[in-house]
């Protein structure tokens, strides 16, 4: 019965073909040893990948071979990787249940292209979607944290998507199969399990029959997210411009569309910004200077344009250009010369060109970004100016003064790097050698 | 503190002015006694008004005496209305909860128009919003099912939407406040009750804090489905033609633009068509025939339309012509004179007009609706001929085959009206009296 839902499931979703290689993703939990059952009872051709994520010791080493012996069992393929999880975890800064995640997704994709699988199977069933529906709903969520979990992503196929918990147990006592027990299942350590052990249990007091209404919500909201995903790509297509690394969107294309938060948020959502963020930005449009961080980008509301742009590290990065160096690609390409000087001073009338008097430089020099506080005296004034005063008097856009280099000399700036040099540096009557730098 | 959070919110969701006058709704339970307070303590102008569905016999006459009390003891204007709720639910073929609100809604409407109030108020607080997602979630749903309940809807407001239903029994206790216990509340006759006596401790259970997630989801959801909205109304603009009652959708239009299953059902929303029915759609638009019901409307597929039509009665409706009959309006307007034969015939090439051989004829004559198993002698033929058939040579998309009148005598078809008369009562030579039918 389980198994002719299972093959009806996969025809009706069209998951894969008969004759496709499925790498199996087993951590040796019932669901897992169901799927695994499931797919060689059904003569697909199959092989077993488990992970070892080392989390729980003793235990962990256990999962791994029953995993083992349960693919020399079903006579398949076996395919086992270690990972040090809470290493990786620490190192992202991320959760270990999404250090997990990660580092599983990772191996199967590589595996599967190496081994030369159509698609790897995990064995996600209907409650995990329940589950998940509620993990979202308490964090606050939308569309996409409510549809539930695709049959069918990329290279992941879900096969049991279509069963529930108990028909798996079921299953499993029926064929008489032998399964690990997760001892973290048991706890109530997360949330996910407390959803399990309460939540799915009320909704199934109140009402048995439950899930149909589920599976309608699910569907019904997947469909709403493909249509919103494709309404909003339309309108990401008409306003995004790209300019390098940079993202920007027109202020007066946001304007003349009267873009709402909405939009704005589902158009940024790849770049990390949350609801809470975007819901200001229509009404700041005007605040030039504004900006808004994400995990992984920065946005700035500019004169003209809303500017998207990565967060690197590059911000704190400095590079070293010593005496000897005669070019560098990194940040930016520059060439070094030093040239004799003639006598007489000849100006080169071009911003990508700066002649500074050799002896006057301390090295190396560094090239790094503006800081706060950052002052320098511009080419023919003999006072200080802060930087960024300059940056505004030249009418800089935020994320310009952001991704303009200055090159430093001890404690000086000697240049504003492509716009303007100190003053200090310049090269004069008795220089001797002329350092020149051509920006390319 | 609850007092403080009822002004903010009504001024953050910009509910009303603080000199409009309001009709609160009171069923006289703790929420709407505590609302009343807080309108009454706020010094706004307010009026009450009170609905007795006759529900719960003797019960449902103590809680009108309670309100009318209340309004006395705030010295408020007092209206009160009495519903045979069970007649009208069983006339209108809905659940008496569905009656009950129909009833109040429309009650409330022409009260505040005829008192000159400008809005009217309900007590709904945050948990019935939580209730009401699980209802909607428990029957399958999409975003506008999920979104929550909105603070403001027409010239209806919610101030309550805000507060628990743990803070408006703590404001009651405080202010001492009387209120009527409604006894089908604590039964979990209603899945409302069930949720709200199960699942929602459930949630509480796993996460004290769950609401914030729910606060969230709505906002999202929300502004969701306002998106969706809009995005529809101009696919709706471009693509939906009317032709009196009919609502047409070009079929090469929905090619062209791929519309999809989830933006039809969208589309066609208000004509009450479920998610199942509209599924089928797409892959049928080649299916001239098919058709589809709502409660309210008809969906065919004709050669190049969607036609959608409201269902009236009209089709079984008859309409009679007697002998004196000079004219009807009904269901269209025809004309009815006898004329005496000229001897030699006169063909009327036209068909509005039908020239019958008065004495053929059994009067009253019928108007109705096709019907199957309709059989006629088309003018100029001698054999009998189905008048389905006869629908199809000429044509006639089934719309217009369901909106063509058929008039008849006795058990046969005289005239399929705008068409084609029937050979065995054309005038002939010896006719004495010529029956001239003209439809204007």
């Amino acid at each position: 019965m389980l198994r002719t839902k299972f093959l009806d499931y996969i025809h009706e979703q069209a998951l894969f073909e008969a004759d496709d290689k499925i790498l199996l993703t087993v951590s040796g939990g019932i669901d897992s040893v169901v799927m695994s059952e499931l797919f060689v009872k059904s003569n697909f051709k199959v092989a077993i990948a488990h992970c070892n994520f080392k989390l729980r010791g003793e235990e962990s080493e256990l999962d791994a071979v029953f995993v083992r012996v349960l693919a020399e069992k079903y006579a398949l393929p076996y395919f086992e990787k270690s990972f040090d999880t809470e290493k990786y975890a620490s190192q992202k800064k991320i959760t270990i249940q999404e250090a997990a995640r990660a580092l599983r997704y990772q191996w199967f994709e590589t595996l599967i292209k190496r081994q030369n699988f159509r698609y790897f199977a995990t064995a996600h069933h209907f409650d995990d979607q329940i589950e998940t529906f509620f993990i979202n709903l308490y964090r606050g969520t939308g569309v996409k944290g409510l549809r539930g979990i695709q049959p069918k992503a990329g290279n992941c196929v879900r096969p049991l998507l279509f069963a529930t918990r108990d028909e798996i147990t079921a299953y499993a006592r029926k064929q008489n199969l032998q399964f690990r027990e997760d001892s973290s299942n048991r706890s109530d350590k997360y949330l996910r399990n407390r959803i399990r052990h309460t939540i799915i249990p009320a909704m199934e007091s109140v009402k048995k029959d439950f899930r149909t209404g589920f599976q309608k919500t699910f569907e019904l909201l997947t469909k709403t997210e493909i249509f919103i995903n494709e309404e909003i790509s339309r309108l990401r297509k008409k306003i995004i411009l790209t300019d390098g690394e940079l993202i920007k969107l027109p202020i007066s294309e946001l304007k003349n569309r009267s873009v709402t938060a909405f939009q704005l948020y589902e158009i940024l959502k790849p770049y990390g910004f949350g609801m809470d963020a975007i819901m200001k930005i229509p009404e700041t449009l005007d605040k030039t200077g504004k900006f808004f961080l994400s995990e992984t980008h920065q946005l700035n509301i500019d004169r003209d344009f809303l500017i998207i742009s990565p967060l690197g590290t590059e911000n704190n990065e400095t590079f070293y250009i010593n005496v000897e160096t005669k070019r560098i690609e990194k940040p930016v390409t520059m060439g070094f010369e030093k040239v004799k000087s003639p006598g007489a001073i000849k100006i080169i009338q071009d911003n990508h060109v700066a002649q500074l008097d050799f002896d006057k430089l301390e090295f190396p020099l560094i090239l790094r970004k503006w800081k706060k506080g950052d002052v320098f005296v511009p080419l023919g004034m003999t006072g200080r100016k802060k930087v960024s005063d300059f940056f505004s008097d030249e009418k800089f856009a935020l994320y310009k003064k952001q991704n303009t280099w200055l090159l430093t000399s001890g404690k000086n700036i000697v240049w504003i790097v492509g716009h303007r040099i100190d003053n200090r540096f310049k090269i004069v009557k008795n220089t001797k050698t002329i350092y020149k730098i051509t920006l390319k």
